[in-house]
């Protein structure tokens, strides 16, 4: 049995953040066309931040997910001006918090809570405050430290060095799978929010544990937690 | 006025071997659901590359194909089982090139020709050999060699080490738009060969020349040679 971790990091976007905000503005600005270019403008997100990452041509999380839009918006024949691309854009700025999310993580106040995220800094600051998180979290870490994106292990590493735990007394926890596999490939345990009951990817790692949502997180680790002190106890 | 380039550098997949073969293999053993998981495949085999180098965690380019094809057919409820994936998985060794491609390289037989792909040196071997391009190409450099995939710079470095041409000698040729920023990001004039129409990416870099296939380029560097050897000579 392993031992008991010490810090949880959680990534962002997705995990807990609902990024529903983002697709509702699209749905206002595009109507008929929201859930289209939402699912287009964050595949060619992602994109971008690994093809960068791969070229050694970092811009910051804001900078490419504006490209995205651009890219997506045009790929669909949507015109997209600079009003409608900066309202868009600004739906970053206000998300929500999946419903769970706060009651779950009070559940996991002992553990030191730290994000993990591709997200800019000014990004991350207006997320967390807008979803009324600024307190619940010792470390708000962006990649923009080491000028790189997930899954490099580089990214990762920041987590031990910030926090100041091991990488091996480190929980992971994200929504996304390749995220996931790149956390376990560094070294972290991992948790995957499999939100959406996705299929596993073939990444070559799979997640210690899925839940659905960060409840089931916070049972498992409290169930993990009695058991190993009443093994150490025994 | 640049001077006449030296290597002429081809992406593979999609630039010089239509993948169609895999497309109608694809509507052959799932009826109906071609195009569909065809279009999955190829972008989950794209994710893999580049989510596979970002992590450090290289597999050839044969077994991130097969991950690919297995992730892709699960997340549409297609039962794939060992020998539709053989089957599938064998339509990538035996390609047809693109209708112009024998006789563009052929206006083309100055330079030094090369391919530079993602495919494993065995993919290569049978694809070259399938599309009677055996005796075209002095070159034929897999990214094997340095364990990581396009859009890695010590992808790009292959050329001018493998042909002995400098890099600002070299043209290097793609149908991917980020094959193509890659390759501009490294310092090779380069040529996009747009056969699908579709949009500019927003990756920071556009290509040199953009063609609708290979004549284009044929003619383009005709036409580029006949100027420089004017200017000179004026």
């Amino acid at each position: 049995m392993k031992k008991r971790l010490k810090a949880l990091v959680f990534d962002a976007y997705g995990t807990l953040f609902d990024v529903h905000t983002v697709i509702a503005t699209c749905e206002q600005v595009f109507p008929g066309q929201g859930a289209t270019l939402s699912r287009a403008w964050r595949a060619k997100q992602l994109e971008y931040t690994w093809l960068r990452s791969l070229m050694g041509r970092y811009e910051d999380f804001w900078q490419v997910t504006e490209a995205a839009l651009v890219f997506a918006a045009r790929n669909l024949g949507l015109r997209c001006d600079a009003a409608a691309r900066q309202r868009l854009m600004e739906a970053y700025l206000h998300l929500e918090p999946f419903p769970e999310v706060k009651p779950a993580l009070e559940e996991l106040s002992d553990y030191t809570l730290a994000i993990l995220s591709n997200g800019s800094p000014r990004m991350l600051k207006a997320a967390v405050e807008s979803a009324g998180l600024a307190r619940t979290f010792k470390h708000v870490i962006s990649v923009d430290e080491v000028k790189i994106f997930k899954p490099s292990p580089r990214v990762y590493e920041l987590a031990p060095r910030k926090t100041d735990v091991p990488a091996h007394d480190i929980g992971f926890v994200s929504s996304n799978f390749w995220d996931v596999a790149g956390a376990k490939s560094f070294g972290f345990w991992t948790c995957w929010v499999n939100r959406g009951q996705a299929p596993e990817e073939e990444l070559g790692f799979v997640a210690d544990l899925t839940v659905s949502t960060l409840h089931g997180l916070a049972e498992a680790l409290t169930r993990k937690s009695e058991k190993a002190g009443q093994e150490r106890a025994g």
